[in-house]
């Protein structure tokens, strides 16, 4: 079957995206460095985000709203107000923040839009990926750009039949472990890992073992040769 | 032309909403009560939200930070951790609220359902969006459901391709003159306008004059008969 349809996820594939989230992190541990030390920081503000995460969904906004919960936790409900205005700044910069794709990744995009339907299959707050997806100047390439609550595999299966030709003809490109690579291989569609330098302990998870529609890359400028050895081989 | 597919706005239009703002911002007053009168109080944080909009875009984790920031702003930065705290816990409530569809909802959806394909199309935070969906007990209805960051002609345009047989065909209904009728009539939709008891001021508008694809309601119930003359009619 030839594949049509490629799926690629936003954040931390296209553009970086964890390590902003990782310096805000180090601002928050700063901001109460006098409360606690370092890992009970993190894992404090670790913990009340993924409480979070049912009520909040992915994003800078329920992120910004978990800093202050926890903030107010760690100082017994008495979080200073300069505490609290620096949050709401580091949320608002992170809202701001410039875009910048990975390397390899326009000419690779580009590429592949010549040649398959290109789906941009994301989480997060709808209005930042937009943003985001509009500065990376690579908006046109994609046929449907889709921002979802969760990626599991009911939502590969949606996204590749609206879209594309189904999942049995689609590849699905991220890296994240959990919610790009495992959830597509479920749906049928190919799934290939392309890791970034960090990732977000929420979306660890375990590669598949000798998984013939699996594959890993270090970096996405070996996407569209993989592909097409792919649809050759399937 | 037949009228093959109905757009429906959610908040206020399906189920409550405003009226649950409505009540956070008296909880909002109420606990700044000691800096300024009603009335500063509330255009100060009507202020906050429209200059956020941009940045945070519509729903209620954006209104929480907002109702943060405005109280901020009135007491000089120095906002007491008291008032922080209260306003996360009515953020995550309002995000819990029950979901509570509005006077012959029901009974019209499960009418329009059978003739003709049924659009959602909505602002507000994804998750949360999903969620009162969910709890309305309106989901099987729809074909799809949309939750777009901006209600307008190029909204309407694309989702009226996407999902039925284009906005010539198409009725859009809902709430918001600005947001729902507006901007659907544009796009060469039919538009009815169904106002709620109490509007956001963002979203009020004047009504066309003497448009031909344009309809008032005072009720959802008179829904199906209105586009089945528009039907007939056009």
């Amino acid at each position: 079957m030839p594949i049509t349809t490629v799926g690629l996820d936003a954040d931390d594939t296209l553009w970086h995206n964890e390590s902003i989230f990782r310096l805000t992190h180090a601002r928050f541990v700063d901001l109460l460095s006098d409360r606690a030390d370092h890992d009970v920081l993190e894992s404090r503000l670790a913990e009340v985000e993924q409480r979070n995460l049912r009520l909040y969904g992915y994003g800078i906004k329920g992120f910004t709203l978990s800093m202050i919960e926890t903030a107010m936790e760690l100082c017994d409900g008495e979080a200073p107000p300069r505490v609290i205005r620096e949050i709401l700044a580091a949320g608002r910069e992170m809202l701001g923040h410039p875009v910048e794709t990975l390397a390899g990744v326009d000419e690779a995009m580009a590429d592949l839009a010549e040649r398959y339907r290109l789906v941009l299959i994301t989480k997060g707050d709808l209005l930042d990926q937009e943003r985001k997806l509009a500065a990376s100047g690579l908006g046109d390439l994609f046929v449907a750009v889709e921002i979802v609550s969760e990626k599991d595999r009911g939502t590969y299966d949606r996204v590749f039949d609206r879209h594309g030709t189904g999942a049995a003809e689609a590849v699905m490109a991220g890296n994240s472990m959990k919610s790009d690579v495992l959830p597509a291989l479920e749906a049928g569609a190919f799934a290939v890992h392309i890791p970034y330098h960090v990732t977000w302990a929420h979306e660890l998870a375990e590669a598949p073992e000798n998984h013939p529609r699996y594959g890993a890359l270090e970096t996405i400028a070996d996407l569209p040769g993989w592909i097409e050895k792919a649809g050759l081989r399937s």
